[in-house]
């Protein structure tokens, strides 16, 4: 296509609030423009990238015989109070009610109109496995959108649902998807890793992410060499061993004025806090619980989420501190409460002669012992910290890193068939409710990641695969006819070889050109210039700006033999 | 693909609410299941079509220069507000809050997010023409959605927008998006009318829209052999003369007693209606409206908006016709009446002695002349009826059609750049407001016709270039080896081929088998039943239900180069 016939609105700088790279050089590049809060239009560039990563995912879903269907965004409330989550995603869905009255929300996801089909159409085990899936907006009311396409109100997502018979149907259904998404990053160009996951408000048991490793990132990830991967809200790991030494003292107060922090704690004793037992307190179902967890430890809320078993709970509040422990958050502990739950860390499970609060302003106690000084339930409940060491190889440290979310896979199980009565008879007549899974790809976190993985300051170079163009055709001088015309000539033996190559026509300065050419992420660029006299242009990757003369009559052929990846 | 592993739930009966043949069929072939009031998924089979036509639609845009974008479905109020749409859709857009309590809304069309890019991002003449386009969901909260894909809440759209220096550039646009509706119906194998419409809501001067004549449409369309076609909201004809013989004569009250309709005056007086003037009363802005109509007429109400100009009104309750006129709706007229606007349709121009209503119940008037008797406004108000001249040929009679309309083009003019302040400098530096066209398809419209025309009691017969296959591959019994591997064989030569096929690999009875074959839309069947022993099978074309033996060996080419259309 002709540059000049274009809308390609590039910009030298990008509004100030746009922090991550992929952000500023998609706005920069003309991908994208802002509507509002957590909402942008995808323009010519940004629509042409996004159109080739969902013909990806589309073939890749094909492959592995899902079946594409296109469900409604508007959803009636009723098949979502169903399953409970038209209360349990709160906020986060957008409800309203239509001129009849009636209650109605916009998707956030689709398990619910998936099984209402299932149950309706599918009578038989003979009609099982199904694989559908579709590539459709998601509409999410965030707290907090992001700038930048990372966290949005409204997304493209391909979305699939598998229905089995059974689970080990479901592992089957579960690794065709593995697979296929595998594929699709790695047709995509990605760099990622395939992390063990969370599984949220969707349930279930198992479930992975595919996770690209980027400081642009919203989430979290463990990552050891030996190839073990998790999220950090569903990491182990193994801590360096703590020695404590004697056996178990009593606990014996002693005098703390105004330490409540455990720095604050750490300096005053001289001791680690890895010898203390930090106390935090939380409101569940309008009882508090005391969490204990090792001084140098963050708990984790997810973890927290888990050992609760998904029960709704809440920081408490100062005056709720004081009410149930007789003391401000800096001073309490486990020692001597009555009638309140203890959730305690693993991490504390054997420990001997910890450093906790007294229940009692300005006051702590030494020598308490865990499970001795008082009864707790343990638990998986703290945040895996960097240099710690991996579950799986029993050796090499972990790696903590941020990284983007690029896709997510479940293991639902029958947690939606169940609460929609979604059954078939098996080969012996009998009602089976079926097994089912979700999987998720995001299109603009692909796009993004993509352009935090092949980015520099003056632009980006997509993989060629998910570029708009594989290649912009830049004649150096416009008005001289020599470059002109062998520009023109080559561009239409591209398009005629099936090279999808852009044409840069326009009559502007070759400053102007090559900035515009290194940003909008086309990853080749032949320039027509000076050396024409020769019979050569110059073949230029923008990755590597390494650049090659070619001569003209072998530029496509050469192209595609040597640079296209 | 095989039958056995694709989920298509075929029905033998429809719901009995599914009127349309399309809904009916749509249904039986499981292309679509519906979710709630006017919102359905799309199946498998229905997706795939839905897929092709907007493949076709893609390449046409693309042809004439269209650069596709894609835009939110979330509005914010604020660009709607601008262009006073966020009170004029009314209830017709879904409108809500956000969690911040920002006002939203889902887009109905995108005229204003559209012209929001134009005016931030067009700075100069040198960057037009633009043709920018996006296939989208769109959101319409219809007061009566109907059964079927014809009216819904939510539907698939193609719609583009030019921004041009002037109207001669919008000419060109116009003219680019008028021949690429045709050739994208052409494509679908439609056949279509393209009609002078009224432009609605969207406002502007010119617009046309596409019509497949249908029983199942919702629109109305007059057409003449000679080529004139318009929307009824726009259609004009000539009459066939009435003559008036005598002089104008004063007018006289007559009793009528109990005589309220037309039909009845007609009945009483042995006069035909054609003489006689129709009153009707409306408010608007909470004033009365007189309109005077000849007895055998209809009122049109988008003329009536248009000789309004747009203002809006609405029909008189029966109190207020009695408190401007004395009388009930029943017996009251134009004569006398003072200090209220009395709009007549240019049919009453130049009539002399109607019957009308004396404003005095059970009374009529004769001889009542318009212009001598009452001062009215003159304007074209009524609506076509069969049997009128076609104003063009000014010989032909006129027929009304029901139709679907399939599209819709507007020149919008100024109207959305102007108030949203969309300007590019000219040529000499001077800032020039843009014009703006509006064009739109929609593609559950297309399916629709698509199988309006193309079906039967039995089923339906897409073209193949929009159906979800090309063929379906049928061995009769598929337990008889020799059946099943040629059946196989031939399935996989035209996969190798390119033809997209369908293989009905279900170990079915034949009737069933042939049921499914006939319903579910794919256009040629290939039959391998007992004349494999000759080395033959059946092409059957569905459309005509005519077979053809061909030789195995030649299935694939004769398939192609004699039934392909």
């Amino acid at each position: 296509m002709r540059w000049s016939q274009l809308f390609i609105p590039t910009l030298r700088e990008a509004p100030a609030e746009a922090e991550a790279a992929s952000h500023r050089l998609l706005l920069r590049a003309g991908y994208i423009r802002q509507l509002g809060a957590g909402i942008y239009s995808f323009l010519f560039l940004g629509w042409r990238s996004a159109l080739r990563i969902t013909q990806i995912i589309r073939e890749e879903m094909d492959r592995i015989g899902g079946q594409e269907f296109f469900l409604p965004a508007l959803n009636p409330a009723d098949i979502w109070q169903e399953t409970g989550r038209w209360e349990q995603f709160g906020e986060t869905m957008f409800k309203f009610k239509d001129r009849a009255g009636r209650d109605i929300c916009l998707g956030v996801t689709h398990e619910e109109v998936m099984t209402d089909i299932a149950r309706r159409e599918l009578r038989s085990y003979r009609q099982l496995p199904q694989i559908w899936y579709q590539i459709q907006t998601k509409f999410r009311d965030e707290a907090r959108p992001k700038s930048g396409l990372m966290r949005l109100r409204q997304f493209i997502m391909k979305d699939s649902y598998s229905f089995d018979l059974d689970e080990a149907g479901l592992d089957v259904s579960y690794r065709k998807h593995y697979d296929a998404y595998c594929a699709i990053y790695d047709r995509c160009g990605l760099k990622y890793k395939v992390v063990e996951a969370h599984s949220g408000a969707m349930g279930g048991a198992v479930s992975h992410e595919f996770m690209v490793i980027s400081d642009a990132g919203e989430d979290q990830v463990a990552i050891c060499e030996c190839g073990y991967a998790a999220n950090l809200e569903k990491a182990k790991s193994l801590l360096p061993p703590v020695t404590d030494n004697e056996a178990a003292l009593s606990p014996e107060e002693f005098s703390t004025p105004n330490i409540k922090t455990i720095e604050e704690l750490a300096a005053f004793t001289r001791t680690g806090p890895e010898y203390m037992a930090k106390s935090l307190v939380y409101m569940v179902e309008s009882k508090p619980l005391l969490v204990q967890i090792r001084g140098d430890h963050q708990l984790n809320d997810a973890k927290l989420t888990d050992a609760l078993r998904g029960v709704l709970w809440r920081p408490a509040h100062p005056d709720e501190i004081r009410q149930y422990f007789g003391a401000g958050a800096g001073s309490i502990g486990a020692v001597g409460v009555r009638g309140i739950r203890i959730l305690a860390d693993e991490a504390l499970r054997g420990r001997k002669n910890l450093l906790t609060g007294a229940n009692r302003d300005h006051f702590h106690l030494r020598n308490v012992t865990p499970g001795e000084d008082f009864d707790a339930e343990f638990a998986d409940l703290r945040t895996v910290q960097t240099g710690e060491i991996c579950t799986q190889c029993q050796k090499k440290k972990l790696t903590v890193a941020k990284a983007i979310e690029v896709g997510h896979i479940f293991k639902l199980g029958r947690r939606y068939c169940e609460a929609m009565g979604a059954k078939v008879l098996d080969a012996a007549g009998k009602e089976i409710t079926m097994v089912m899974g979700s999987y998720g790809i995001g299109v603009e976190r692909i796009l993004t990641a993509a352009v935090e993985q092949n980015c520099d300051e003056e632009g980006m170079f997509l993989p060629r695969v998910i570029a708009p163009f594989e290649v912009v055709i830049t004649p150096v001088n416009y008005s001289e006819r020599e470059h002109r015309d062998t520009a023109e000539e080559i561009y239409r033996e591209m398009l005629h070889a099936g090279v999808d190559a852009l044409y840069d026509d326009r009559d502007e300065r070759p400053g102007v050109k090559f900035k515009d050419a290194d940003l909008i992420g086309v990853p080749y660029r032949v320039t027509v210039g000076k050396k024409v006299k020769e019979g050569k242009v110059e073949i230029r990757d923008r990755s590597t700006r390494q650049t090659t003369d070619v001569r003209i009559s072998e530029v496509t052929k050469r192209l595609r033999s040597e640079f296209f990846r």
